[in-house]
């Protein structure tokens, strides 16, 4: 059935009673696909029979929003895009998140968490203005109900006709997301129940059971729905609260959409509840390996970043009492996980609320205690005035833990790491590191306790095993007596192509960057004396980046040294594995190779 | 008897019943001192009673954290700094707000609004790690309650012993402070009223009535208020509420300062009642003025930038439908409230919720709507993430309004627009526009709508008057045959400073930048092919700054340019008149003039 699905046309031509059918198989696809390609698998299982009904209800003139994103497959699939399905996340395929420029039908661009409700209230009041009269739909996990921008926005819902789908995978409502969100499912049925009860009773009179009773029972439970129940939190906006609705049910979910289609002028919330993996039997029957307890350490034999994170904290926290650790939700993701056995009261989750975490953290620092913020290079971005007004400003302790910096793969534009550098090199009393491997990541963690001062340490998913440690300078790892370039290369892998780069050409110098602030001065007065020409390596956009700190300190010091720049040159990054990626910008071997012959040839 | 008052210790042994009179003298202290420094004068007279109440209830190791700041000069008086109060906001006196450098009883720095709550989390849980026992307090405005950082905050505080006080100043709950904030003080009093209704029929039967039963009925309201009484917002976070309370009669409010230090161990929020302005009779006689009306055009007889983005707004917004204008509580501040009048309809202030604004914006922009994004500076770096995730990565054409880029004078630290050409330049697809005259800054609103993209425009509170329009080009506005030196100067006070020493300097030709992204490669060509060395001068930091762009751009074409750069170097600035900053940091004419000679010498 699936197959002849071309367009969404074709979608709405089977009648209700195919739609199971339709979801088995796309589930079916989903699992054959998606475990091929890689990506979120689990998550798009759940919104299988949401995505389904919201297709067959809704028009193709009305615009969905996707929270985070990564539950778009399905749709994707609906709006003509499962054929090429299996280029999910490769180079020049099918984005893994929502991309206008690949299908206008994608409504908005997403990736990082709570930016649904604010993005589908503007495109609301601009059809208002318009004077147009198509509907507007932002689908929302509960995570994102951490998020303070959620809460901004349904702040500002009021008099709006729009549809949020609070999509509720029941798995994810856990401690860490915060007192709001538990309480949002303390539902207040009193109304509903009695009506229920009343229900019961005038049905124990009629005769004839079956068939006909079902429906009516049915009727009466949507209509109560629709209805009577209330929440105490989303009470507070002004807003029609549907709920709770089984998400997996795909008749139900279409009932209510063409309702609510049809009558709803006001903004309506309907929370539905759906199964995270649902279909997938590896996660159904071994729910405990899907969801795995982090292990500190080697994890399947590969050593990463964040398991280094994780031992050394727990290192760090038996030394010390006065040591704490902060993140947004990701506390497998980064390590953190490691500190739940023996230090969970100096653990501390803060749900998607990088805001809240990077303020909270420094009131720890102003209370004495040395926070660790362990947070990925492209989500700290929300932090970026938090950072600067409440920890730098205050010159305070904390430790900033960067992981995914730099160029990320096959999660493409919304989650590269390629403006940290800038970022935080513009922030006053901040150090900004930059480890290339794993003893360095360690002895920088360590270093950073000493500095009294913040400290961000940013780094790779993986790093090199290399010997070489951190003493505050950088290091140089090919000397060469008369260099006729010195190669200055931020991270681990533009460091590991340096040297290979080194070996090749013979009359090159390699230095390692192990911190873009403050600079080595010391090793940039020798190359000054000496007027060696040097190239800056760097996984940052080249605004406000390494090579722009190098070229001032040489121009402020009046120093000539021709200085040559690669990065990213303004513009944003999509999808490609990473070493497609550091291809395409010419900072592979082969690139930087030929970057390197030409600049020999001229100088 | 405030001049007998010169520690809190001094504080702490009046009666309660010297207390109003102790209230009384404070707030002629500070509308004599700040009607003459000038600052914030309305909120603390607002705040007296509390802050009178905080400090003679809780001891000096506990710690306030005053949300925003603005509100802290009684505390400021109270602790110490009474004598030197008139120094308020001037260079190396009293800052504006809480300043731990100044003193160590201001707990955390604040300025930027909604952070109170996370740092006193913070601070309360350091406390607890580290086994210490003082009490943490968060004072937070209603204006607050919009901030998705509150709500973060709020999300996390359950089980932390922690006092929440929200001041709520009744005149600004208004409509634009969204929907949670409204029904906060829809209070669910039902347990209360039905309690108050038994006492007086009890009451009733009690024969000698007066000053006993006064007393009682005083105690039955209070015990109520810290019993039964509930709020259906803040119930939802796991935390106590006591209120609403009259945050002006200083004896009731020690009274549940007292109670709840003693008793309290979950985190509880207080929320009180204040009035702005209270005392000062202006404010009280004529509250028409107080609250004025925002006039488009002159005010006072000085042009400032708001009216002209005002007045230009409301000619744009007649000629065309598809515009609208969002700002973030700010109205009358950024100049959007001239479109109240007739534009109402597409104005849209989100309250203190600068990320939520700049992603409704985006949403707009995707929906075929031109919004202008007016926020001030500082307190754009919020939307850092926004204006780079939702607006520039799908290349949204947006107007964001920067008022008060470069130094702000007396507000300090926290409120310098120093860092808006770093963050925002660095950010693919945005350009960067710098008026230096107001007609400059008119054509430039009118020109973003032509760009289909992203388009910053940054600003200080006053431009020049001179008659220089914007084409895209950077002007020329002193041009000599073979110059020395080329002066590029950013924005209007260094323009002008610069025009002044070509005058002086008669080698030196001035060019004005107008946009410091895109540069203007035509006019950099000509400076390359006649080597002519440059001097850059910005009100921002260097890193990532507009010098540094200019660096980039000679040394990328391999130009053999001599390149100097002035602005402000990896520092905070703190608060003096903009002027003295100017020649602190040696952008004035002497600053300037001395720098040009030593090029000048050198070259």
């Amino acid at each position: 059935m699936l197959e002849q699905i071309k367009t969404i046309q074709d979608l709405k031509k089977l009648s209700l009673k195919q739609l199971p059918q339709l979801c088995a198989e796309i589930r079916e696809k989903l699992i054959a696909d998606v475990s091929q390609s890689g990506g979120h698998l689990a998550s798009n299982l759940g919104v299988v029979e949401l995505t389904v009904a919201l297709h067959y209800v809704f028009d193709e003139e009305d615009k969905i929003v996707w929270d985070v994103g990564h539950q778009s497959y399905v749709h994707k699939i609906l709006t003509s895009r499962g054929e090429n399905f299996s280029t999910l996340r490769k180079k020049d395929g099918i984005s893994g998140f929502p991309d206008t420029d690949e299908d206008a039908r994608d409504s908005f661009n997403t990736g990082h968490a709570g930016t649904a409700i604010s993005a589908a209230l503007g495109l609301a009041k601009a059809r208002d203005a318009l004077k147009q009269n198509h509907n507007v739909i932002a689908v929302v996990g509960d995570g994102s109900m951490t998020c303070g921008m959620t809460y901004e926005a349904l702040n500002n819902v009021k008099d709006t006709r729009m549809l949020i789908v609070l999509n509720d995978n029941n798995m994810s409502i856990s401690q860490n997301v915060g007192s709001a969100t538990l309480n949002m499912s303390k539902l207040r049925v009193g109304k509903y129940d009695r009506n229920k009860e009343r229900l019961k009773k005038f049905l124990l009179k009629v005769p004839l059971l079956g068939k006909p009773t079902y429906k009516f029972l049915r009727w009466c439970k949507r209509r109560a729905k629709l209805g009577y129940v209330r929440n105490s939190y989303f009470d507070n906006f002004d807003l029609k609260y549907i709920g709770i609705i089984d998400g997996n049910e795909v008749k139900d979910l279409v009932y209510y959409f063409a309702k609510i289609k049809n009558n709803v002028i006001k903004p309506t919330l309907m929370h539905i509840v759906t199964k995270k993996g649902k279909g997938y039997l590896p996660a159904e029957e071994d729910p405990e390996s899907y969801h795995a307890v982090c292990k500190a350490g080697t994890q399947d034999g590969i050593l990463e970043s964040a398991a280094v994170v994780g031992d050394t904290l727990c290192r760090l926290f038996e030394q010390r009492e006065d040591l704490a650790a902060v993140c947004a939700a990701m506390s497998k993701a980064t390590g953190l996980c490691a500190l739940e056995k023996n230090f969970s009261s100096r653990l501390f989750d803060v749900g998607i609320a990088e805001e809240h975490a990077v303020t909270f953290a420094a009131g720890l620092a102003k209370g004495g205690v040395h926070p660790f913020v362990a947070i990925y290079s492209s989500f700290l971005q929300r932090s970026y005035d938090q950072i600067l007004h409440d920890v730098a400003l205050q010159n305070l302790p904390v430790t900033f833990l960067l992981d995914r910096s730099g160029f990320v793969g096959e999660d493409g534009k919304t989650h590269q790491g390629l403006f940290d550098l800038s970022y935080l090199s513009q922030i006053p009393n901040m150090s900004v590191w930059t480890p290339s491997t794993y003893k360095q990541l360690t002895e920088m963690m360590e270093s950073s306790l000493l500095r009294n001062g913040p400290v961000a340490i940013r780094y790779a998913k993986h790093l090199l095993h290399d010997d070489r440690g951190f003493d505050g300078k950088w290091n140089t790892v090919c000397a060469v007596e008369n260099p006729k370039l010195c190669l200055l290369a931020v991270g681990a892998r533009l460091c590991a192509v340096a040297q290979r780069l080194a070996k090749h050409f013979q009359s090159i110098a390699v230095v390692e960057v192990t911190s873009v602030k403050p600079l080595d001065v010391e090793l940039l007065e020798k190359i000054a004396e000496r007027k060696i020409p040097v190239l800056t390596l760097e996984e940052n956009v080249l605004a406000g980046g390494f090579g722009q700190s190098i070229l001032r300190y040489f121009a402020a010091n009046g120093d000539d040294v021709k200085v040559f720049s690669m990065g990213v040159d303004d513009v944003f990054v999509k999808h490609a594995t990473v070493e497609e990626q550091m291809s395409e910008f010419g900072m592979d071997f082969a690139g930087i190779s030929a970057r390197i012959s030409e600049i020999l040839l001229n100088c």
